[in-house]
């Protein structure tokens, strides 16, 4: 602890005393989570720059104070901005939000860690340059350049947010700052264009990790296509599942949907429209199977919904739809394209294109309208909502929608699953049977990451003011993660809460990670626990 | 020396006398290499088993013996099979060449490091799997892990071979066997189909480097489409290329073509075709532009020429082809396209063709054959005989195309390029002087290896015979790379003569990965120089 306070005396040097914040009220924002979990934190601290940064980390290893660095901190049900560990001091990189650079013809941006996927889309709209991003679901102010270190995704194209990031700056825990890809070499003109670089390729040891403060990445953009639609699959019945599957794998391997595209259960797309019907349940958990039918056939939901993106020329748009037509005519009950025309026809004639679609037009436009938006690149809020689904206290969505500070209950579980019926049957067997017993809905959506496997991403949901259902939620949680791992299901990202579990040093590769660290971090001074034994 | 001998017995017990070769005639092989390097080679090892390797780097690590291993040694212009440094034991991994499995649905391959991609695309057609592989240009017997992890690439389909890897079994200095992506999850179900995995991503840091010998990689492959298209574009004047290049990027970014296409300039394609005409240049170096125009007029071969897949549905295909047309129309003075059908016919009657199309059928179907199958996934010897360019020898080419045992003479260059027309002049401006002071050809094919930046290979072809020209070449492709990094242009790959000085520790890069190294290769006995400090 004396040592601390002298570190927080030197970070006070560097950063001046407002961006060296220890006070409970500023730290507060801090220990907001959605996991039932809490942290000591011993201080915040707000640099600038990169040479603040540098001094920091010299000061820390000086002091062996441990760093928590985050970029906005909006890793909801992965653990927020909560450190992994007590008596972190964090160093908040918000502050750090210019977007460096946007090369409209090579279609990349380089942005620092502060820059939002609402600032980045603000800019590029403000600007009129034809290039748009990937958003992930996690809202407006998530960090571009933290949801593609922790290799989250979108839908559309350019999803896979690691795979779109290209060249990196990286302050080393010794204060050396690294850049990876060509971007070491004076004055290359390839950095943001060429992933690999040339030598060993470092970026991904710099993700899902905590070997160094990434303090720049490039990222790459869509140049605004011709022709842009968004298709809507719906399947009525669960038999359905297994020829879709098969349906969509072999559009994905035709690069028919331009990157990734989702398939939402019924009540995946239920908790995003709605709030848990505390009285017609009566207070019981879980979700009553006749009442999801009713919800779901009232809302027009089907049992499972495919969304994903189609863009290039007029006449290759028009040839992807007849091959979606085509390939999934006798495996869906409806499939409907969404165009900027059509869309903006809906929103003149609701009442007409209601009745004629036998829809209620309010609730499928805000729907349409939300889903559309992201694929195009439009951060949106609508995916956030879902995390109040067993909150009771009934928030005021404020404009900025928080689920850690309004202590929403969420905990992300999202395994990889081979693009199969078989396995996803499998992997549902072991998981409704553990939900059951805990009492808590499966409200999966399988995200065809690619053409050969799914990101299965199920969100816990919880009432996180009631002792009990959060201790049930903790367990659920736990058997989950393990009973998968047992039949091989691995999650693609972990929340801080099974960090220790999932990274034993009985396994080769995790001695390896312990190894990279200690070359890398001597004094393991940076982030300890994340990502590491 | 004394050491080695004891190594050697004892390399000997674990893979008996047949497997340790110390002899002269044996290792001669090894030694042959297309860029004017010798090497003297301790001795070669040839392990069957993962379990001998652990043992090889137990023994090596114990008598300080460095080891050297190769796949099968197809390194054309970057070395071959040849060690870095001098006093290497070779471990020849061309035994391990087991398939250990295909997985028709998931489309994606297992193989050991010996497996070639005549042996897959074999393995393929016997079992009638409907997949193809992407070969790269160095011929049916290059191992496929091997070039992936040198990060070579194809054109077409799955084209960036460190892209298109997904997963990797690595021996480690210390003999650990280390599983990357889930691999390390007993049991693991996405392994060979998610290529993250959970927490840092190693795969990067066993690519271009010397940290493991990795012994079994997954490679994803290309489902059959229903239509598969060759796109040949043909530009007669330098004048077309910025606008060639502004549509290429175009017709990328929209997904147009699959996967990475080529741009080669008329002297590129011209030695595909021929050996130097050293009677009519009446023994002079470098090659007359006039000559030059008349030879290219000759073979009907335009100042830049295109040549990229396209697949998908008939629709997409269909619907590809008017893109193409439309964005290239006003760009190029020829655009074919070739599939299946149209190529049976010209087979069938090429003296017809041949008079329709004004050309000499027997010499552009020879061209056309080995390109559209080299995209459809046919490994063929087409691009070697370039190697043998000003080679006078005139050797038979064999079975089995050797340009290193053949003694040409052929360093590669590549350093990635912006897609713009800019930086490719400012690049072609660096080069062409220096080129011309040294008195060779400049043949440079543009790879799109992605809609943002070109790989430009380029082949430095000398007279491996004569001192004199040896001298120049070694001369040209120093400066040549000197040049080139001092400008921005870096290679995405290098020939082991330019690891020395490519790879300065003055460079925090370059610390970091010895860094790395040492961690995991404490005794240094893996590959030392190789793409290292």
């Amino acid at each position: 602890m004396v040592l601390v306070n002298q570190a927080i005396a030197e970070f006070r040097r560097v950063l001046t005393d407002k961006y060296v914040q220890v006070d409970a009220a500023s730290l507060e924002p801090y220990g907001w989570c959605t996991i039932p979990l809490e942290r000591s934190i011993s201080a915040v601290l707000l640099p600038e720059s990169v040479e603040q940064i540098v001094e920091i980390v010299q000061i820390a290893n000086s002091h062996q104070v441990s760093l928590y660095p985050i970029s906005t901190g909006r890793n909801w049900g992965y653990g927020s901005a909560l450190p992994v560990r007590n008596d972190n001091v964090i160093v908040d990189l918000g502050r750090m939000n210019r977007i460096i650079e946007v090369h409209s013809d090579l279609a990349y941006a380089v942005v620092e860690p502060g820059v939002t996927q609402g600032q980045l889309y603000a800019y590029l709209r403000e600007k009129k340059i034809s290039l748009s991003l990937n958003p992930t679901g996690a809202g407006p102010n998530c960090s571009i350049l933290g949801n593609a270190l922790e290799r989250g995704f979108g839908i559309g194209p350019n999803g896979d947010h690691f795979q779109a990031q290209c060249g990196m700056e990286v302050v080393l825990a010794d204060g050396e700052v690294l850049r990876t890809g060509f971007g070491h070499y004076a004055g290359a003109k390839a950095t943001y264009l060429y992933k690999w670089g040339l030598g060993p390729y470092l970026d991904g040891i710099f993700t899902q990790s905590n070997f160094g403060i990434v303090t720049k990445i490039g990222v790459w953009l869509m140049p605004t296509p011709e022709a842009f639609e968004v298709c809507y699959i719906t399947c009525n019945s669960e038999h359905q599942l297994g020829p879709l599957i098969e349906g969509v794998r072999k559009l994905i391997a035709s690069n028919t949907f331009q990157g990734p595209m989702n398939l939402l259960h019924r009540k995946r797309a239920l908790i995003m429209l709605d709030r848990y019907p505390w009285d017609a349940m009566a207070n019981q958990t879980p979700l009553d199977e006749t009442l999801v039918a009713d919800l779901a056939s009232q809302k027009k939901i089907g049992m499972w919904n495919g969304v994903g993106a189609i863009c290039g020329s007029t006449s290759q748009v028009r040839a992807a739809k007849q091959t979606i037509r085509k390939i999934l005519r006798d495996k869906a009950d409806r499939i409907t394209f969404l165009s900027d025309r059509k869309l903006q026809i809906l929103r003149r004639f609701p009442r007409a294109s209601g009745l004629l679609l036998k829809m209620n037009m309010s609730e499928v436009l805000k729907a349409l309208e939300g889903s559309f938006g992201m694929l195009k690149g439009i951060p949106s809020q609508m995916a956030l909502p879902l995390a109040y689904w067993r909150n009771r206290a009934n928030p005021s969505l404020e404009s900025e929608i928080n689920p850690a500070k309004d202590r929403c209950g969420l905990m992300w579980f999202a395994p990889v699953i081979p693009m199969t019926l078989e396995d996803v049957s499998a992997f549902r067997n072991i998981i409704d049977p553990i939900f059951r017993e805990y009492r808590f809905e499966v409200c999966i959506t399988l995200t065809a990451i690619n053409g050969r496997c799914f990101d299965a991403t199920i969100p816990l949901l919880y009432d996180r003011t009631e002792p009990e259902e959060v201790r049930r939620a903790q367990a659920c949680y736990d058997t989950l993660v393990r009973a998968c791992r047992l039949h091989g299901y691995i999650p693609y990202r972990l929340g801080i809460q099974s960090m220790l579990e999932e990274t034993t040093t009985q396994d080769v590769f995790w001695r390896v990670v312990q190894k990279l660290k200690s070359a890398l971090d001597p004094n393991g001074i940076l982030a300890p626990g994340r990502y590491a034994p």
